[in-house]
């Protein structure tokens, strides 16, 4: 006979993120079949209830799962490979040169590597947009873990490389079409700087057609903006607007170089932001405007960016340097609360990625998208505040299991559906052959893990 | 018959910080009586040796521990308490009541956690500032961590409450020096605008005739400078030359809001800065002016600040937030590298402690205070570049193994000198205790972790 139910959480503090931002504080949840079937306070449960499993949450604080709305997964295998270079130098001597030299099986790994991580600090969905995507959609459903990938296409005004990025991507659809558990697609068109007109166009159509979500990098560097007013006379933002390719559906990453006109069309479209403070820092891009976006009441979700201009995939560290950097910047204690922020990590993300209905928020009838934080151990100690906790003091260590479309995929820092240990042997060969590959002398006293 | 050696370490990758930031790839230390006797490579190595313990560090990262140069250790209690509010709200209406009503042991328990979290983050030397320090130093000494430590002195312009403190000062000097295994003093007036002139005088005539450092909070907040100003007619730097008090003995911290005259007359006085990125963002305190420093060629070192200002001690997370806000302001990668960033936790610390013969890197005849970092976990790999590592991607939970005077505290997290399990449960004892004598209003609401 089956079991009534999957899993069953009991005795648990729970923060819903729900529209009243509940938070329960001893209180149960039911998972069948990938969803959440009942959410609520051990008071009111009644019967004993039939389970696989059943997760004992006593000192526990339970979350919805992180949502990372923007990534580039493989680059995990360039992590720490060239830090603390100007912006150009890094891309055009070290990023582009390695790039140039992934195969597939390198984004396979490099997806692997990025999920387990992103499991082990209780992100459960998260945006990609880079090469390879049949072997990351792979990696990804092999873990179970939820992705929303996108082919990045980019054709620098080419137009045999424009035909080949959209037939890329249409790839890319009818895979995750017939083959996907878990996975999505979105349509992912690299930069106002490096796509052409037409293939800005052709992405937006590929988005209505298929109902997709569609995703670019927008007014990340000074530069960027220089580059397009010196082109068509207007701000990226502004040329967006006038081919017509902003629109609700639209993820736009980074947005820090806008003007007031720009803030008023990224509102006006409805156009969703996510926001990188560490890797806008830590690449010396600049500081994203937050009174700006909260003045215009725009939505704003939560992105590690790369693990190479990071160089972690932690979505606890992004919702806490974006608490640190828009306090101390705007010396406003106020401006970004702790529950704020991991609103931007969680719900925020759901709602950019169109996902609202599916994920983002423990409730009824949601996704099974959990994640279980060990409230009793010295860094958090003590826990007089669940937010507070999450934003200034715990790390991801403190994940102790997370749980995506109702499987259990990480418990007490076990993987139930990877083999850990396996794919850092398979992340070393592949750089092995990668650096051999691509055989870049700068890369010779540099490299120091395979001494 | 008795070892040669305590402690052998081996096949491991060194960051030995010494002056000329020697890297050894495959090394070793041995240690004895609480020094590291000899450090080197493998293939250095020609004889076996007879020693107690031995540690195999393949795949680890070997560091000095980490010293951090400006923490209230007791406020571990009031971690999360009350945070996202104005700074005179916040210590009006929370910190100074709770306070207020801490009693000795709270400050014991306090510390104790401080101390367990600490080592669990690699820290292995830290200077306080606060009260009960007789306690603090008991709580230190037991888990055998390496405190500095200092009786917060304040009078207000109160002859008594002066007199107070300075006896309560020189009780410390006293207890230390007749039981200190491993800890030190440091003479702590509060800040120039807590402090008369006469207690600033008093301390610095403490610190010349016992020979011990000396610290004090010192334009941390734009408030402060005005309020000096009003008084003194001077800034608050310029108010403590004209006493007399700068001196290279001093550890200031904060110091954000300085003018071309303070930070020439620091750099003459060889005064040395304990930089707080994370308070100072979290409290919306300001941003420390980093080329001024690097202009002026004065020494930083790093702190956390007090554990209810950050939310917890992690020093990695503290470096890591001085690389992304420096290179961020200025949108410069190259302001702070990592390794730049490493120094100030590790060397830089000692030097501000006046500690540079004993610690803050792994030299022979130094200390044997050590960090032992696990290179082979999904976080940080590939661990292309060491100082990369971890100033970019590492968390707290990596450090595996941490040594201080030659004695292992922790190893592979599991702590020698300490119950943490009985730690936490004294914790929330005290903390209830606390509470109830309080008994504030302001906190019924919030305090979640009781329910």
């Amino acid at each position: 006979m089956s079991s009534e139910y999957d899993i069953f959480i009991k005795n648990a503090q729970i923060l819903t993120m729900n529209k009243e931002m509940e938070i329960i504080d001893k209180g149960f949840i039911l998972v069948k079949n990938s969803k959440i079937v009942e959410i609520g306070s051990m008071t009111d449960l009644t019967k004993k209830h039939d389970t696989k499993e059943e997760i004992d949450a006593k000192d526990k604080l339970v979350i919805p799962g992180f949502v990372n709305s923007h990534n580039h997964f493989a680059m995990t295998l360039f992590r720490g490979i060239a830090d603390d270079l100007p912006l150009k130098d890094w891309l055009t001597n070290y990023i582009w040169p390695l790039e140039g030299n992934l195969e597939k099986n390198d984004c396979y790994i490099g997806t692997m590597l990025a999920a387990i991580e992103m499991v082990q600090g209780g992100t459960t969905t998260a945006c990609d947009m880079y090469f390879h995507e049949t072997e990351v959609f792979e990696a990804l459903e092999r873990i179970g873990f939820r992705g929303v990938l996108g082919h990045g296409m980019l054709d620098f005004g080419n137009e045999e490389k424009r035909k080949n990025e959209v037939t890329e991507t249409k790839n890319l659809i009818n895979l995750v079409k017939n083959k996907a558990k878990l996975c999505s697609v979105i349509i992912s068109p690299h930069a106002p700087n490096t796509c052409s007109v037409e293939l800005l166009l052709e992405a937006k159509k590929l988005s209505e057609d298929f109902n997709l979500p569609l995703q670019i990098h927008l007014a990340e560097t000074e530069k960027e903006v220089e580059e397009i007013k010196s082109i068509y006379n207007v701000t990226p933002t502004q040329h967006l607007q006038n081919i017509g390719f902003l629109c609700k559906e639209l993820v736009a990453a980074h947005c820090i170089w806008l003007n007031q006109e720009d803030y008023r069309l990224i509102k006006q479209n409805d156009v969703k932001i996510a926001h990188n403070p560490t890797s806008n820092l830590k690449l010396g891009s600049g500081i994203l405007n937050f009174n700006q976006y909260k003045n215009h009441d725009i939505l704003l979700a939560l992105g590690t960016d790369g693990p190479s201009s990071n160089n972690n995939l932690s979505m606890i560290e992004e919702l806490r340097l974006a608490c640190y950097i828009h306090k101390g910047v705007n010396r406003n204690t106020e401006i970004l609360p702790a529950e704020e922020a991991i609103k931007m990590a969680t719900i925020n993300g759901a709602k950019a990625l169109g996902l609202q209905d599916e994920i983002g928020s423990l409730e009824k009838g949601k996704k099974a998208d959990i994640a279980i934080i060990n409230k009793k151990t010295p860094n958090v100690y003590p826990p007089h505040n669940p937010y507070s906790m999450i934003a200034y003091a715990m790390n991801d260590s403190n994940i102790k299991t997370t749980i995506i479309n109702g499987k259990i995929i990480m418990n007490e820092r076990k993987f139930k559906t990877v083999d850990v240990s396996k794919t850092l042997i398979d992340v070393k060969e592949a750089i092995i052959q990668l650096l051999d590959r691509a055989n870049l002398e700068q890369f010779k006293d540099k490299i120091r893990f395979l001494k």
